[in-house]
């Protein structure tokens, strides 16, 4: 187990949790950058052991939120989310302990790291997910636990700021946070689902953080070695590698808020074809067209050479790439879970088709 | 002066404010209804003279934020104001005196009668336009104030909420109140815009519940006595029966979250056409292509033989109608007002044209 974060554990950290993101989650490039700055100044950031934390402490999550193509562009004031988390505190009239990480997959790893360290507060080593999704309710944070997404704070970089005091359902504090975090210009950090120690235990996809660095240090390290990074990485998460092969297709476009499109991949040694069908994260796997790797399970593509993550908006003809899918963690594939984070959740009429074993992924590793 | 607002004053307000809504602010019918059965249970709403406030009094503004249309088929549940207020004043750790008037125009002049009932505190015979506009920072208590329209709070009938502790401009706090007013439906309650007594007295355009008052009363006069409504109409407004036709086209689409297009009418005796431009309010008048009437100028559409408000949406073809032009209260004609309530501010690339006269209709009135 990670027990901090340093200077060096930042690029392994954003291999993995780009891998871990399934196509989403956005690019943790910057967000790394911006860690560094941070841990320049104030030191190392402390993970805490979830199963350490007293039940009665008092968690919340820190995340961006908005489209991932817009923070690629539009850069952080830097302090959104120190500001958010001292607006809710504010808010409910209590500090709080520790940051949960509300998706480890992408650029969110690096926020509840920047937001705990702003605040002197440790980040805990466990989130909601164990991949990227996109919407603030898919969380199993909030599936079957008393937890709630509001009261949530919102601010920009500009010093606009909101706050959620409640909402019937999550589903509808998620759409207003969405449409706020469009006035904001598309880009706003966000910090909310308040919860007690015992519900963080009971919910979270535990050492996510630790799952995230190991799987970067072993790419890291296969590249050195020239082995098979793609193998590497289905082995690091109990998974497999679904298939090789070019890019020889993609369809994008921007529909209700999310990038929604299929891309088609071209085996290397025989006629097969692969289709993935994405909604900012991967979501439905294909091969000949049956259907192989269905949501929650992580469909993750590297590239075939270095087993480097290819987030969606990056998805182009002739990229050479490997498709590796992983068992989603367990507490995504409850029926509670499913009917949030499964395909129909997605629009998608296909039913969920659970891959095989794999909770190594998921479970606290020695070392 | 109106000194308390009783059933039997609900009829006349309702009528007074639909023409001083310019054609907006929402249908007052149902804001009525729904104001006299809390009056039934609790008695007349008394109003305060915006003189007689302490200047350290502290004071909001209240209404429905949403589509007009939306209010007609959505109705509320009836405590949005009430619990509106009540998140600001615990995100603010303090209790309001007495409720303003966001704006005197439609449906919004029953809201601050509605909100000071079922809290308990009187509404101040003052408010922020003299008619009505759709957008937040259009506000007489903001535009040289130091007053901003956040924070605020917003509820919805099903018991969702936010509040917005701070916007680094009025128009930016529109902008997010707007979009989570559409995340709500399209209809919310908000309380904000929070000041000072001596705040409100310097920039409120006072007396408009009275002048609402007293306008439906003597349209109600002159509909018994089978005289000229129109003229009437002018009369108590200080206005000019600027033309009467009949309504020969109507083009009205909804882009940008606004009710916007033209109206023409063709005189009842001679060739003479007037058009006018709206974006929910109307806008811009011209007669045979000549600009005749400017915002914020107000342009009043009444049917001609009832005198009787005619808003945007229920504009067609066929209808009677006389158009009465009425200069605005000085109040939104200054510089900095004119920059936010001007033709340039909704888009028209014409200069303010200002109506000569007409401070009768905005001044404190005996009897």
């Amino acid at each position: 187990m990670l027990r901090q974060v340093t200077l060096e554990d930042i690029r392994p950290i954003g291999i993995g949790a780009g891998i871990l993101g399934t196509g989403g989650g956005g690019n943790p490039y910057l967000g790394g950058l911006h860690l560094a700055s941070v841990i320049r100044q104030r030191g190392p950031q402390p993970l805490v052991d979830p199963l350490d934390l007293d039940d009665e402490a008092l968690v919340c999550v820190a995340g961006n939120i908005g489209a991932p193509t817009v923070s690629i562009e539009k850069l952080p004031e830097g302090t959104e989310m120190l500001r958010a988390l001292r607006l809710l505190e504010a808010h409910i009239g209590r500090a709080f302990d520790a940051i949960a990480i509300a998706e480890i997959g992408g650029a969110n790893s690096m926020q509840p790291l920047i937001c705990g360290l702003l605040a002197g507060i440790p980040t805990v080593d466990s989130d909601s997910m164990g991949r990227a999704f996109p919407e603030i309710q898919m969380s199993s944070f909030l599936f079957d636990s008393a937890a709630t997404a509001a009261p949530l704070a919102m601010v920009d970089a500009a010093d606009n700021a909101a706050v959620l005091p409640v909402a019937i359902h999550d589903r509808w504090a998620e759409k207003m946070a969405r449409n706020i975090a469009v006035s904001m210009g598309a880009r706003a950090g966000l910090v909310g689902t308040i919860m007690s120690g015992a519900q963080l235990k009971a919910a979270g996809v535990h050492y996510t953080m630790s799952l995230a660095h190991h799987l970067g240090c072993r790419v890291l390290e296969a590249q050195r070695q020239k082995s098979d990074v793609p193998q590497v990485v289905a082995d690091a998460l109990d998974g497999q590698a679904l298939f090789r092969g070019k890019i020889s297709d993609v369809h994008r476009r921007t529909t209700a808020g999310f990038a929604r499109g299929s891309v088609r991949i071209d085996s290397f040694v025989s006629d097969d074809q692969l289709t993935i069908e994405f909604q900012n994260e991967l979501l439905i796997a294909r091969v000949n067209g049956v259907v192989a790797v269905t949501t929650p399970d992580l469909i993750c593509i590297v590239t075939e050479e270095e087993g480097e993550p290819v987030t969606t908006e990056l998805l182009r003809y002739g990229t050479r790439v490997a498709v590796i899918a992983v068992p989603a963690p367990p507490q995504l594939k409850s029926e509670t879970a499913l009917r949030v984070v499964g395909p129909g959740a997605f629009g998608y009429d296909v039913a969920f088709h659970p891959l095989p074993g794999g909770v190594i992924g998921w479970r606290p590793k020695s070392g």
